[in-house]
């Protein structure tokens, strides 16, 4: 079952009291952070403020940090194991985009259930239509701004993919719609640079500091001829790609996945204090779900 | 004083029970339209209908039209005048971006106060950093995602001007901020196609239909030596621009751009009943609000 908190309040309840000229709603202004519990702990919980506090303040919305960590403390320690959503909105406001002077930011957030078999669990992909603007911030961000992934997901999902793989407006490779691409190539693994269009994923970090990882940008064609390729967040954590559109990919069985599987999964089990066997089916057949 | 409209019922408090698991709030999923209430009529109420319900269409949002018209009609006939913004999300759903099966979703509303001396005032605007992205639907329906909208504004109001100018991501003029651009050029009137990256303005349609206005490209550079440039929307109406960053424009003595506001007022003051006389300084100073 989901968990809310609101005001300081934890409920079972979805609906609350809501102040209906709240941005967040009206314009999409506000960021938000998705991050992994387990044990009672947030996987990385300091660098998913660390994030939610950086694009908040790219943002100019002024939220107390205190009360954010109370937000996210409380949550965890209720839920044991789960996702959990974080929100920051500039809060209310008049008429109008100009952001108000008088800062006053709604903070909410749900601890949902973690769904079965999607750690680690493969992945197929197709190219969405739409493009991501690497000029947004909403590319750089994790903001309410997220109906492009929503089209694209629904368009591939229809055409019997997983996930959209986004391009960004100079045609090269961003990310997907809800996580960072990685492809392993001679040995390399391979992510693009921020400014292509992608979101500073807190996954993305640990592969490009703990196996490895490099920044470079990369063409279309660069993954269709990859060793493999894998798409990271912090509910899938490393998730190997074995289609792209017509293509299908050997990821599941490539040796930079596999380790870097491994190395995440030790990560986490430290970090939370928990002892779960590592899941050895790369096909997402064994999970932590 | 606003007046809200949720549920069937008509309330004075922005407060108000709300599901914390709608996704127009936690994705932006979900369209609105604004239009100005005037005698207790909504100028172009049909447009603005249609618009509102091809975007939900575009969107996948089965919204029962019969309950967006009551809504519609119930805050206009209560307000008098102002300005209306209907919202259609696609409601509450599990975590993910993936659309639910069940559609269950949101209408809501309010009806504002004109803000004085906006319609047919004139705008200063400047060159957007952003740009806008043509290859997405937030680019052509009027969608919750309005994060680029408010970042734009913000930094272009922090330079001191009113409003951003967008170009899309191929270097082509898009549109301001809030509203639609045109030119006036040799006797003619252009605003940039709707495959530009632009939404389908209810008083855009207006010019074009009633005041020869034509769709074609343009080139940021044909806004600096053009005759003038006005923006329209359904609040400003006809907003002649005296500045684009630091070259002045001599937009409010364009006859064409006189000609267009003066059309425009005699449609509103035909469709909404009304009789106030024509606001005949076009700088702004003598409005209808």
């Amino acid at each position: 079952m989901t968990i809310f908190y609101r005001d300081g309040i934890v409920s079972e309840q979805a609906i609350a009291p809501f102040d209906f000229t709240d941005r967040g709603l009206l314009l999409g202004d506000g960021v938000f952070d998705t991050a992994l519990v387990l044990g009672g702990r947030v996987f990385r919980i300091e660098a998913h403020l660390d994030r939610l506090f950086d694009a908040a303040r790219a943002l100019d919305i002024g939220v107390a940090h205190d009360e954010v960590r109370r937000c996210v403390a409380t949550l965890a320690a209720r839920g044991g194991r789960g996702v959990l959503r974080t929100n920051v909105t500039r809060g209310p406001g008049p008429r109008g985009l100009r952001p108000p002077s008088t800062r006053q930011p709604t903070i909410f957030a749900s601890l949902a259930p973690l769904s079965d078999n999607v750690a680690f669990a493969s992945l197929t992909l197709d190219v969405a239509k739409i493009r991501r603007n690497e000029s947004s911030p909403t590319s750089r961000f994790k903001t309410l701004n997220y109906l492009d992934g929503v089209m694209a997901t629904a368009a591939v999902a229809e055409a019997g993919f997983d996930e959209a793989l986004f391009l960004n407006c100079s045609g090269r490779v961003a990310s997907t719609a809800t996580g960072n691409l990685f492809v392993t190539c001679g040995g390399r693994i391979v992510t693009p640079p921020l400014a292509e269009g992608v979101l500073p994923g807190i996954i993305r970090a640990f592969i490009l500091a703990e196996c490895g990882g490099q920044e470079r940008p990369l063409e279309l064609a660069e993954l269709f001829s990859a060793d493999a390729v894998f798409v990271t967040n912090s509910v899938r954590l490393v998730a190997p790609v074995t289609r792209i559109g017509d293509t299908l990919l050997a990821s599941t069985t490539d040796d930079r996945v596999k380790a870097s599987r491994h190395r995440l999964w030790t990560a986490v089990c430290d970090e939370c204090g928990i002892s779960l066997p590592l899941p050895d089916g790369i096909d997402g057949a064994e999970t932590i779900a």
